[in-house]
């Protein structure tokens, strides 16, 4: 009975949604060709609001195409279909509109766009022009090539579904790229840490040269056969190492998540490809920046090198601080507005006009907005989240939530529809076969090598599995699209985007859609859970001891200096910092220790425990170090001697039970700030 | 010891907000100074860059008045301070941001505007300027007056903060009036509907008649004293009067929810401001669209008039079906596709994009956007929520209401920076006189003669301390601002608009402060619960009679409607329709009852209930039939006869509380939309 009635449902929901296809698509077709350009008025205001209706129409067609989106990936979700995720999806409900839009839709001939045949000596940002008497004012939208004039002319309509690019980088990145600092789960993440930074930053670089180098390999060749119609510089095949190097293997992280694949696999995959973006992001800015001086500005100069070197180390160092900084100015902010947790609206709204701020902030200061952002967002979900009110978690949560969702399948569903609604695509086969092969060589450079010599210093090695596993997980993604729409004025950029487009295609339906194989081809475990998988590390002696030393020099001294003295300053959490600070600094512990954090005193109220709790061996150790500077504790452990860490992880699983008893509290403040399941 | 931890942590965050406030206006400042526009390169490039950093940064300006707004007005609430809202909040720090933007920040004479001396023909959407053998594209912002052209060189910075006009209409105002609408409280919305439509129509016509009439008179004496710039048409005065007439208490309203004011008045004024500003927003275009044919452009002409009346139905009537229609859209795959509940992600984007879709629809069609994303609202509150999840309702409530909030204290904000930022105001002062006296006389035409109409048909009256209220309440505020903002092209927009910012701030200011004040001298009830005044309205005979009667006619043909045939249609909730539907229509009917509403029969699972359940008599009655359409119901009373509704009215208290325990459900689907928390 039960059965049947869901039977019924998904069949008239089926043939709904087939229905909604076709209704949308004759509501778009129609309002596409109902506001196509009126030909009668010379009246400025007629044509501003023609413009108008187009551009509600055009967005029209977006928000269509997503809301088909939703309800067919519903449609698989509700059928467990894995092999496509919702941004493929988007991608190809955008690729029909792209060929409906292009072959179907007849657009009279424009005859908006006049080339004034006078001359002016500057290319001012605004303009103006007088017209039989009337003084209109025109802004500048950019330089133009030559090329580009008859398509100008020849199709207003496509070039109204064209966005500018950055749109992309002003409105729909920044969310996406605050969401996954928001929901990076801390605790993996931060156990993984060195291993995750070494793909990231030393990794990408190492992607971004060989990719380089290779693709300056297959230019030359082409250039001796004569495939090649522009100008091709070293410096844009950095350029195209650098964009193509940002993965963004969304499909994947939501198939682990989707599949409990293992925990470390998943901190490793999900952590690289957050920082890979932003150093993508400086790095290809950079490798724009390098301007030799003098006639020839295409060959090496050491000067300029370092300018360069020096701008992606400021750019980047300077996002990363005013990220960093931001976030923690709303964590003071909340700490201090206690009575803010009063007014959940008030309190949401101010955490997203602060996150927002940062990008503003950064990019009004010539920093990267996207990378700052990312920060921001670790930033938040380690201090600030801990003070927000139990509502305003939800409500933080879910508003990222939506927007990186809507945000995602936007750009997606924009790149189908580009693949035929830009005009300058230059589609070289040889080229194309060249970046595949490069990316796929790139990101194997990447991969393995850093992971030998990690695994030299690691205990807890990374299987060779996982290795082969992170580079089929290699995507191509939204920040690759992004990064190369943004310039497409030289012939060499106009490759580099038709190429990309492809290089998207490829991973996110082929790799995307084969993940379940793989996983299962490469034997990982799938199922696993956080919690039992630390058990499980209990039983093995030798596991443990070796992630505790692993983690030993870079996370045992951060870990102090923030549970110590960060934690305490910036949220109601942690020892009072009395018992931290040294005694000189007595008077000036006092003052900045909240209140709060004396009355929590006997409580040990650690919103840190999600880090600390179920974290195994590690984690386990530094939690009861909260119980050691906890002056009230019944703990007699004290201090960081190893011996007291062995001893600790003796414990095993019962006193992480213990443990799990005595810590947790009635609120979900010690849950991570985002388990995922929006990619479900 | 909790007060003394209470005040201290107030104190604190005084000294903080202090601080902020100072740290936050220098880093504007330095911002500011910073982005000016350099002076150096004439690089294309270089120069696009500056101008999205100043972008940046002035948006930046906007983020931190709000993050300011939100900071004080979280102490104002804390301290309970009433005489100040959050929106006349920002709109005083926009004033000295004004004040700063324009007196203390000098900017150097900007570069960047040059006029051309060459002649074009037309002006089309998109130009093409060959500089230097480069082509540069330029797209059509608008006509300028040639006295703007000395100030668009002046003073770049004043120009830049100066967001195009269309941003309200098509990004901030349509999630506050869509907001407006999901949140109406629709029982006591229902109850009194013919009055606030009467307020909503009938009244904004004679207040915008009136208002216009008055103008003109004003108009006429100041061109006899020589008083008038430029032209001013009896059209501008009832424009004018048009725009004036949209009112917006939202001040007021936050009073009477925190306050507890009684229902029926808060029903009346809240109605009435939702749906005046889609009167007045079609209203205005209409008279815009009144052009005479010939050459005396500014007579009367009859045919004019008619298509000017014309087209107010048509876009008007246009606007409310395309907005009823996307919600009962929404409403029906909310109701196919139930599975979709358990991705409350999905669902919610799905709402959400639905919702937008309406606005872009209408404009796209030529309708009034915020129109029917009014209507959509109200549609989408009284069916799709109800087919939501639970999770999914609480979403798109804290969705829409932390979106209205942003916007709402931008669009403030704003309208104080523009005070001082706008560069062609004409403060006349006889002007404006005679607009406040105009406004008020406007006003009292409306409330009163209509009051008294209403009153010979209501057996509930509208009583004269109500009244009194009512004409108190007219503020002013974004509607007019956006609408008068619009278009401020010729001398007589720009009086108005200068003009109506002095209105929106009077009214804000003074009679938002004043609302406790009013309340008390107008002896009006406070702390009235809803349901308490339900039972209060038991205890006198005459008046539940009356409010059955009064209902009758509009109410109870819609109800019967929309019980049996669309709830059933469009939610889970309501009677099968098998039961409803003429037998003749069995197959029909059963074809699209959802399975579930047998299965609800028994329980008689109407979501309706909070129009039904607390709502006094009539509700109450109607209540009854719910139970007498019920199949399985104990209850023996059938039909609509007068009798069964007297007798339903006999059972008064006990009924009401045996009721609500039988029809009360766990979840709270029954709950409205919004409490309005958000005003608090």
């Amino acid at each position: 009975m039960l059965t049947k009635t869901s039977v019924d449902v998904s069949l008239r929901a089926l043939r709904t949604l087939r229905l909604l296809v076709l209704v949308s698509l004759c509501v778009f077709i129609s309002v596409s060709a109902a506001s196509s350009p009126a030909q009668e008025g010379d009246d400025t205001e007629k044509k501003a609001e023609e413009s108008h209706r187009q551009d509600s129409a055009d967005l029209l067609i977006f928000i269509l195409l997503l809301t088909l989106t939703i309800l067919t990936i519903w449609l698989f979700k509700h059928r467990r279909f894995r092999f496509l995720h919702e941004t493929g999806l988007a991608m190809i409900y955008g690729l029909i509109v792209g060929v409906i839009l292009r072959y179907a839709v007849q657009v009279p001939r424009d005859t908006n766009v006049v080339p004034t045949g006078c001359f002016v000596n500057a290319s001012p940002a605004t303009l103006l022009v007088n017209v039989s008497g009337k003084l209109y004012e025109y802004t500048l939208k950019g330089e133009i090539s030559s090329n580009e004039v008859n398509d100008l002319k020849d199709n207003e309509m496509l070039r109204k579904v064209t966005f500018d690019p950055e749109v992309f980088f002003n409105i729909l990145l920044p969310p996406i790229i605050f969401h996954a600092g928001y929901s990076l789960k801390r605790r993996h993440f931060f156990r993984n840490m060195g291993s995750i930074l070494a793909y990231a930053f030393v990794g990408t670089v190492i992607s971004c040269f060989i990719i380089g180098l290779l693709m300056y390999g297959c230019v030359t060749l082409m250039k001796h056969l004569g495939q090649l119609g522009g100008d091709f510089f070293f410096t844009d095949c950095l350029f195209f190492g650098a964009i193509v190097s940002a993965t963004d293997p969304v499909t994947v992280l939501a198939i682990f998540h989707e599949l409990q694949v293992d925990v470390d696999l998943y901190a490793l995959l999900f952590g690289e490809s957050v920082l890979n973006d932003a150093v993508a992001v400086v790095l290809s800015s950079s490798i724009v920046a390098y301007q030799p001086q003098g006639d020839n500005s295409h060959t090496f100069e050491a000067m300029a090198l370092l300018k360069s070197l020096g701008m992606f180390l400021g750019v980047f160092s300077g996002s990363f601080s005013l990220g960093v900084a931001t976030g923690i100015v709303t964590a003071l902010i909340s700490f201090l507005f206690t009575k803010l947790r009063d007014f959940q609206l008030l309190e949401t709204a101010l955490f997203f006009l602060m996150s927002w701020s940062t990008f503003l902030l950064a990019e009004a200061c010539g920093f990267t907005g996207v990378v700052a952002v990312l920060f921001c967002g670790i930033t938040q979900a380690h201090y600030t989240f801990n003070n927000l009110s139990p509502e305003s978690q939800d409500r933080t949560k879910q508003l990222f939530e939506l927007l990186n969702f809507l945000a995602e399948n936007f750009i997606f569903s924009y790149m189908g529809l580009t693949l035929f609604t830009f005009q300058n695509h230059v589609f070289n086969p040889m080229f194309i076969v060249g970046a595949f092969l490069a990316v796929f060589v790139g990101r194997a450079a990447n991969i393995y090598p850093l992971s030998l010599l990690l695994n030299l210093g690691r205990f807890n090695k990374i299987r060779s599995n996982f290795q082969h596993m992170m580079m089929f997980a290699g995507l191509r993604g939204a920040m690759t699209f992004a990064l190369s729409i943004r310039d497409t004025a030289t012939y060499a950029r106009q490759m580099m985007f038709s190429t990309n487009l492809l290089v998207v295609f490829f991973t996110v339906w082929v790799c995307g859609g084969g993940t379940t194989q793989m996983l299962s081809c490469q034997r990982i475990r799938v199922g696993v859970d956080s919690d039992q998988e630390n058990s499980m590390s209990f039983a093995d002696g030798s596991e443990r001891r070796s992630t505790k030393q692993e983690s030993a020099w870079l996370f045992r001294i951060w870990y102090n200096f923030d549970h110590n003295y960060l934690k305490p300053i910036l949220t109601h959490s942690g020892p009072p910092l009395t018992t931290t600070l040294p005694p000189c600094c007595g008077p000036l512990a006092r003052f900045l220790t909240s209140p709060q954090a004396y009355e929590n005193e006997c409580q040990l109220k650690d919103d840190d425990s999600d880090l600390i709790l179920t974290d195994g061996d590690i984690s386990l150790t530094y939690g009861d170090i909260t119980v050691s500077t906890d002056a009230t504790g019944a703990r007699t452990s004290g201090g960081l001697a190893t011996d007291d860490l062995d001893r600790e992880l003796a414990y095993g699983d019962h006193e992480l039970v213990m443990r799990g008893t005595r810590l947790v509290l009635p609120m979900d403040d010690s849950e991570p700030p985002f388990t995922d399941h929006l990619r479900m």
